[in-house]
């Protein structure tokens, strides 16, 4: 294996630039079927080092333990001490039963299949489609040039663009413009873009949270950039402060890193809290001073369930609030179809919006997004399902209202429940679930657990989430996967399994736990 | 500006290291909206120069001049001397009016709406729907646990790379394993997958075809990697020989270069070509010998129109047909949906199949898909369609037989035609259109065209596309975006307009040349 991430003083990750002297690949041998065997020409020694050092957990070794558990269930149902694998490491809303819109899903079908709208079929298509759903339908086949199968603008459909910027505007209560979107296949590649046109030399470092949502620091492994760490506190509930910004900045500097964005994930993943707007303007000024682009990723801008951060302030808005000073500030800002109540992760649609981003910087982006030719058309109808709902009035507005509203209140009593139920186990705080679809609660872990987690080659959470697992078959994230303060050990789980489960899942949990402190309390 | 690709002996076109030196990063003064003014963090010469230095010509400048004259025309209609723009320069059939296959569509529809699998919905449904899309729909839906809007398997859903290994299985007559395919977004993410996992270090070396899609230079130069030319041979229907590869190997090992792989593209975008078993078995015997990973891009296997190069030979079948002592050989197939008869460019569905790949490379291969988390769930969908279409003897059989021959006859048809035409144009010479959905013409242009050319900055063949573009409204891609030997030019065109149109479009662009040629006679 090649070098690997590097903690420096216990804190602060810097990646090393990689050693590349080797020009003369190892090749090495591996027996094949036929008996000889021969040296292969890619081995991971010999591969992008960049890649084999990237840690992904969200879909790691516990998702694929769980996948097997899941394809043993299937072959012997009785064979193991639960009925199903419930997969609480990922925001993956419509795998755990949520209910699609139907709007949303009528104006997809309509558009896959164009006939529907044929006056032939008129009379079917209008027993089983809403009116303003068929309405859509061919506005969008329109904008598409008619038909879903064909290429769009590498930037994405004029028309969704301009719907997109009209719902930001509608949101801030300030101008967007539709050439600065970008529409993408879920927020992930845009973040990938962006980082990837950031990293001008080895030793660029972009500011991240921890804990994080280790997409960051996967692509900056990724893109052989250095992640530089600010600690969100716990303390506060996941809040963070300008002077560990600062410390933080000054610390990468002092390194000779040349610090050049920062990235904000609010509501937080994989805290679940919700940044205060003095927390925002200060983030805002702390980038400002610093010559750093503002990336910021609001996902679960939906998501809230906190009446103090109701509504929803974006950092565009923040920034525009702030008087003119700031108008220059390079923010680029992220959002996806995945999350909220559209929870449609399948289809990957997502937008970046770039705000005071160089125009030829955004030719750039152009240009990298025109080699994948175009973001998936069904994503980008998602997308503006997503940015233009039925209105009051609107024949399907009433269905709409309700099923939004249905998944709303049930993710937030949801997400209640579950706090509350691990408040109360030993040795477990969790900070209240202000947004997003994550609780990320802190695990106290005998110190007999601990070793017993040392002696089997792992971390102590990852410990304790695989024996979860084998357990109960409830599948969590362990703390480590997205980083966290050195001695503290936390998972996260989603609070996505349906409400008549809830009951079930949290005494699986509660239960699990009990047993596993007394297990290793001696 | 940063460091560009060079040319090397006029011939082989070595990228050189990117010159990093600069950890300070330049900051660029910029006026800004509030009158006042910063230096911008994000400039052309302080981000990534890898992404600078992409050319990217199929939906580069003259798509973006040819996206100007269509909203001009929107505008003013009689403002220009052609009242429609003709976009030829991508393989894009569905923008040019070319039927998506009905049954693909109907089932697309289902999975999308499930409600109409729904008993209160079956009498209707039942009246639009074939009874084989209901029955496919219900079986994607369970395999995709119930809704198209979940994040799948980072890999693909695990029954459509099934399908995927049947349908390879009975292509070739040789066996595929599932877990050797990967669903991707189209061919293009997964052939960006694979040569980034394969830029070990700055002297990698990967063999390209020239001509070639622009998608290999443009992801060989944003991953730092370095393009190693070889030349197939216009004057033999651009076949290749393996004294050029060995000639083209010899040269780039000589200069340091650690040559990995070899891109091959059959049948052959820009040229329309097939290349022969004889070619093929030559060519997976050098790979053999040099120790060298064989990528093969058959994503116009459906478009092979030549008696001679049908039935399709994968690389795959030949490789396996050539006996025990090939089958270590590493080798990377790539197809997609948005060619052949599916043409379902919009939906971002394809796969590539690894075969003699290191287990171990191919689970990085998967964690770097699982940052991206899945591929579309709407283009995985489309795949299954594609290797699993409806069967003699099911409901939607006759239907699905008669538009994809009505699809490929009218294909062939069209080529035929277009290549004649341009052969009898002065000066131009057009190989057979043996496979693809291109023809790649040489043009013989004027010495005085060319120095007009030279006046106005351009390329003498980019010079001729602009002409003909604001002449006539149709837009090609000039020979120098895919690459050509020095002296000569060429163009790229699909032959996908519509047939009724095809006569008014080859007569525009024979007008065109003729009074071009008259106009740089002199």
């Amino acid at each position: 294996m090649g070098p690997r991430a590097e903690e420096v003083d216990g804190l602060h990750i810097v990646r090393e630039i990689p050693h590349v002297e080797i020009f003369t690949t190892e090749r090495r041998w591996m027996g094949t079927s036929n008996g000889g065997g021969r040296p292969k020409v890619l081995t991971v020694p010999n591969i992008n080092q960049s890649i084999v050092e990237v840690d992904y957990a969200v879909r790691g070794e516990l998702a694929i333990r769980a996948e097997e558990l899941r394809k043993q269930l299937e072959k012997s149902p009785g064979s193991l001490p639960f009925k199903q694998i419930v997969t609480c490491n990922i925001g993956n809303p419509q795998q755990l039963a949520q209910k699609p819109i139907t709007f949303f899903r009528q104006v997809s079908a309509l558009v896959d299949y164009p006939d529907l709208l044929e006056e032939k079929n008129e009379s079917f298509t209008k027993q089983l489609f809403a009116e303003d759903a068929i309405e859509r339908a061919h506005q969008l086949l329109k904008a598409m040039g008619g038909s879903s199968g064909a290429y769009s603008h590498s930037q994405g459909i004029p028309l969704i663009r301009e719907h997109v910027a009209k719902f930001i505007e509608e949101r801030d209560g300030f101008p967007s413009d539709p050439e600065d979107v970008f529409l993408t296949a879920g927020a992930s590649p845009g973040v990938q873009l962006v980082l990837h046109t950031i990293m001008a030399h080895p030793k660029v470092g972009i500011m991240i949270p921890i804990p994080q949502y280790p997409l960051y620091t996967a692509t900056i492994s990724m893109y052989e950039g250095n992640a530089v760490s600010y600690f969100l506190d716990e303390s506060a509930e996941w809040g963070l402060s300008v002077d560990e910004l600062e410390r933080s900045y000054r610390e990468a500097t002092r390194k000779g890193l040349d610090v050049r964005a920062m990235v904000v994930i609010n509501p937080g993943n994989p805290t679940g809290g919700c940044l205060t707007q003095e927390n925002m303007r200060g983030i805002i000024d702390f980038c400002h001073r610093n010559n750093m682009v503002l990336l910021a990723d609001e996902v679960y801008q939906a998501n809230v369930y906190e009446p103090k951060s109701l509504p929803f302030h974006s950092f565009k808005k923040t920034v525009k609030s702030m008087g003119p000073q700031y108008d220059d500030l390079e923010l680029i800002s992220f959002h996806s179809v995945s999350k909220g109540m559209v929870g449609e992760c399948g289809r990957r649609g997502g937008y970046f919006e770039c705000s005071g981003v160089d125009p030829e910087v955004k030719e750039m982006f152009y240009k990298v997004c025109s080699i994948s030719l175009c973001p998936p058309v069904q994503g980008q109808v998602m997308v503006d399902m997503m940015v233009k709902p039925p209105k009051k009035g609107e024949p399907s507005y009433e269905v709409y209202k309700e099923e939004v509203e249905g998944v709303y209140e049930s993710l937030k009593r949801r997400a209640l429940k579950l706090a509350d139920a691990l408040n109360k186990l030993e040795g477990v705080t969790c900070n209240p679930a202000q947004g997003a679809m994550y609780l990320f609660p802190q695990i106290r872990l005998p110190q007999s657990a601990v070793q017993a987690a040392e002696k089997a080659g792992r971390k102590a959470d990852e410990f304790y989430c695989l024996e979860l697992l084998n357990a109960t078959g409830v599948c969590v994230v362990p703390g480590s996967g997205f980083r966290q303060r050195d001695g503290t050990w936390h998972f996260r789980s989603t609070f996505l399994p349906p409400e008549k489960e809830m009951d079930a899942f949290i005494s699986n949990i509660a239960t699990f736990h009990s047993n596993f402190l007394k297990k290793y309390s001696s």
